[in-house]
């Protein structure tokens, strides 16, 4: 495969050795500083005396794992749409997110959860290690079809640093508000995807072309990753905020904003196309768009009628994007998005950010009452005016393109290291390069069953 | 395609128009009227100064993610067991909900929570909506692959019209009981649905006749809805009941319940069935008629042998339909009813009902105890004793009957409209009129790949 | 079809007659015994006058749900591997388990919750019931695509029985702890499916090879089980642990663990594999055995290091096993195991025993504080030391093992009844004996559709 016995031993040897390499360095971390939280540990629960309704677990577990069922299923199965590299967008994509929990749980808990020495985990580790799962998803879905394992692996291995990096700076030094990401996961995993291909960039492509495709039953498949990663979008915006009304409020937003997008992408779809047909790849990918945009205003008083107004935006951007913006990315710079990820993360992430900006320069004390302290706690300190806020926001987008850009031309050039391996041109989007894969149908051509004569199979 | 260059030019812009005019109007009575309530309306939470974990988000959000699973995934992948509709089945159900919940939101809004001018909303006005979109995906079941899309938004605007009315009345007008909705969603959305079918009869459908059956894969697909629903009916049927013993009670029976219908159709299935053969049409759909059963009588003290009696001749009942009563219904009463919502919904709807008429008419201060108060306020007031809420019960679904029997003739006359797009007798069940679809499977039939000469393929 | 009309008939008969027999029979000893509990009883609980936010469904009903989608959707499409056996294994998941929930809440009423003559059910005997079916599909996956659905049942009718006798002995008499069930699920359910496997033992099952095998979709289907088993495996073990920090941690250690045996399940599948090939087989499977090496061990004080070393080692052990002890394990001992449940349930149940033995051993006051009440209540009152604990859990999995061989013993001899129905060797693994099945891609192979010439189809 792939041309010379030589390679092929590379190829047999880099993933196997990456994965153990990987494994054994952070077990050891976790031996040395990974240590249960005050609400996971038997000891430090049961000193305080708490009521056990007062878990984090009981607010947190349920929105963890419609998370954890967006990041594994719905980002797995939307990207099986694929013909002949099934295996390989649902298989990679299980390999890098089981990889990312265990390094972003690091990486995260370095910067935001390091006290005495040790990171300290629960069920709030969680959910910020599936968001950066999730920021590595993105980026994989700009380069899929084209990058062996382990250049994944070693991918996430630089991404997750990198993005545990930009969030420290917007959440913690810039007091910049993004509870589901509209920054730090979307544009963020966007731009360092779309960087990186770019650096990686295959002007032979179309050696793959024929495989690029989607066939009817994987688009199919691929709907069941679209609608997982829908139906739960208002958990994962809404996991991480201030309990009570926050987390109701943002999922409430989420759910409106949805629904526009939805719409849009059904109507662009349809006025866009060849006899006004509609185009699975806009419903899978752009009706999602609306849970991306009120990523960073989702938590703040949005009002329903402005996450209708942003899912609406955001459909009808994201659909126009792959008609009219995909085509020119690849001809004019050079850029091949396998996924479109630049059309469902990386404009719809950008278009949330600057909402945020606009949502959080409109806030004012009668807003938010009292609950001003825990969406804007420095405004609600007088430490902060709105305007300032929105400033903080703004720049927020700045540093995190700044980041991603960086990263993904630092990723590019770590993956194009001459002795990783990485599929061939002509072997782009393609599973048997690094699966065992079965014939398709080879018993179901035989018709129905004659059993009158089982010997003829024998 | 479907004949002239007007009519393509037609169905091009029918659809698109419809979308972007329903989301302008939405939006519109969104701005004016709808408003967060006190539980997710950040000023007013904390002007009440509630614990957060008293948030109605930590005791109904769980259910409600299980209710829109259930709707969007159970129901979408449910219908594709076609094996050429697959696009539309998934994608119409996706649209249709999308905008349903949008409008329920405002018609259940005006009719449940409209104070002050403006409607109120949160994670109760959520599952509502989401049960109004069922009940609209019910009677997309009817007429599934017979219609276009534009027909189905117009179907949706007015069915979700009746159904809060027709709410309104049973559930606030008469104080009928109907948690999970054998009445109001399932009774109503299937008949609204048959009669719909009925007005809309097609003599010619044979002509598409070799489009109406599954394919192995399509029925692989299926059983992914199937079992969704399956699985989340106990939540669907506790995610509006009072809050305790209620919610508790009511996914317990639902549970029992719907072990109950799966043993009692494989029973049947393989009783009627050719050579003693299982048929998947009864295992995807009858085994679920436990969980529609229930609807109303879940939340009483059913009793898990009530629950268990229940679910196995709701199961019995539906499987005999889909073998008996289906091809009568279309060949004698000219309803051709695709997806059988007659055996799944219509027949275990009314058994249910009349399970509710039975349950509430025993109802006793005994059995109840304090609980009276929440199951049937008007009993434990003293309004109104059993056999009266029983009546009422039955009231109810004679009230259903008619509306959704006026309303689907109705919404049979809308869709008739001459210039709405339908397709043609010869192209039902057929995603390519609607989708850009792809072919199946055309690098795949070229066996193992051959790497040694990939030039062969450039 | 299967060679004699007799046998037809037979076959006709035995499933339908069996399923309206035991639900006959459960429905019965339900309406005899089974009673609400007093969070589900309207005047049970309104007497006690709780706190609603206090009923058990607010702790554990989320939980319930992951669990219930873990045995329906997990377990049933991990077994659609099979090319030709897609039906059967969702089918027969579906029936097995349904009637599995039924009987075990009466098996484990009697052992766990029988008071004044009643079993009392609620949302934890829901949770128990979804175990015990668990176990039984476990077995299930060893005889898969060799055995009759009447033959199922009648496995399942005893292995409940067995499964809750066991699970009596262990956690009632013995005092062990196995929240997530590495002895009394995994353990026992592999090592019942195996012996029963063994007795069942088919020399000339090469007759059926060419249907063994997977097909590209098929192993898509199958990663749909697979991944929702994985992400959702944390509420698996950490549903009826403690309250409060006992959930929290023992979720927290299985989801490190996962991500442990995910890594080293893809290192040594591509160690192992031709050219460096990854093999789905073992990502299907191999990848889960994090989850079950930690069910009797992640409630403890494990540590994340602990989660993620044992993790690594389950994964390890299974991926071996696939490749080399599954051979071995039929050609030499004669056991063949369709699924290689040996591999993810048996040596990991095992091996999560004897961590359970070693953990336990380790208990200390000063890790666990006051919380050791909770993990190891005969530990915190002095009635045994953590040696003595070890010892106890040690000795559970030698009484595992006993019942599950006799169990599995019985079972095969059952199954062996000459009048029961039971596919022959040239049929195994073929949906078309017990199903009515569709052709494959009729219409698709057709090509484009041709609307101008509609008539050449009618």
């Amino acid at each position: 495969m792939a041309g010379s016995p030589r390679r092929t031993a590379g190829r047999r040897l880099q993933l196997p050795l990456l994965c153990l390499l990987l494994q054994g360095a952070t077990a050891i971390l976790f031996a040395v500083f990974v240590r249960y939280n005050h609400e996971t540990d038997a000891a430090l629960w049961h000193w305080r005396n708490h009521s056990n309704a007062d878990n984090e677990f009981y607010f947190r577990y349920p929105s963890f794992q419609d998370v954890h069922t967006m990041i594994f299923v719905g980002f797995g199965f939307l990207m099986v749409f694929l013909q002949r590299y099934g295996f390989s967008s649902v298989g990679f994509t299980f390999l890098l997110a089981a990889f990312a929990l265990q390094w972003s749980t690091l990486v995260q808990g370095f910067f935001h959860s390091f006290h005495g020495g040790h990171i300290h985990v629960g069920v709030e580790s969680m959910i910020n290690a599936d968001f950066c799962a999730g920021a590595v998803l993105i980026s994989f879905g700009a380069i899929l079809g084209k990058t062996g394992p382990a250049q994944l692996l070693l991918m996430a291995l630089l991404e997750v640093v990198l993005f545990g990096l930009n969030e420290f700076v917007l959440l913690s030094l810039l007091g910049v508000k993004d509870a589901g990401g509209s920054m730090t996961i979307h544009t963020f995993g966007a731009y360092f995807g779309l960087v990186l291909s770019r650096v990686l960039y295959r002007p032979q492509l179309e050696k793959s072309k024929h495989r690029q495709g989607s066939v009817y039953h994987s688009d199919l498949f691929a709907m069941i990753g679209t609608i997982f990663l829908w139906i739960f979008w208002p958990s994962f915006n809404s996991a991480p905020t201030t309990l009570g009304d926050g987390q109701h409020r943002t999922a409430l937003n989420t759910y409106y904003s949805l629904t526009a997008s939805t719409l849009s992408t059904f109507a662009l779809s349809a006025l866009v196309g060849r006899d006004g047909r509609l185009d699975m790849v806009h419903v899978q990918n752009a009706a999602l768009a609306g849970g991306v945009v009120v990523g960073t205003s989702a938590e703040m008083m949005l009002t329903p009628f402005g996450a209708l107004v942003a899912g609406f935006l955001a459909g009808t951007v994201s659909t126009l994007g792959y008609k009219f913006f995909t085509p020119i990315l690849e001809s004019k710079l050079k850029v091949q998005d396998t996924c479109g990820v630049h059309n469902l993360h990386g404009m719809p992430g950008v278009l949330g950010a600057l909402l945020g900006v606009l949502v959080a320069g409109l806030a004012t004390h009668e807003a938010y009452g009292d609950g001003l302290e825990s969406v804007f706690p420095l405004l609600a300190k007088g430490q902060r005016s709105a305007t300032s806020q929105a400033m903080h926001q703004l720049f927020g987008l700045f540093v995190t393109l700044i980041f991603a850009s960086v990263g993904g031309s630092l990723g590019g050039l770590l993956l194009r290291l001459p002795f990783l391996d990485s599929p061939p041109d002509s072997q782009c989007y393609e599973d048997q390069i690094y699966w065992e894969v079965p014939g398709e149908h080879e018993d179901l051509a035989q018709g129905p069953l004659r059993a009158e004569e089982p010997e003829t199979r024998a």
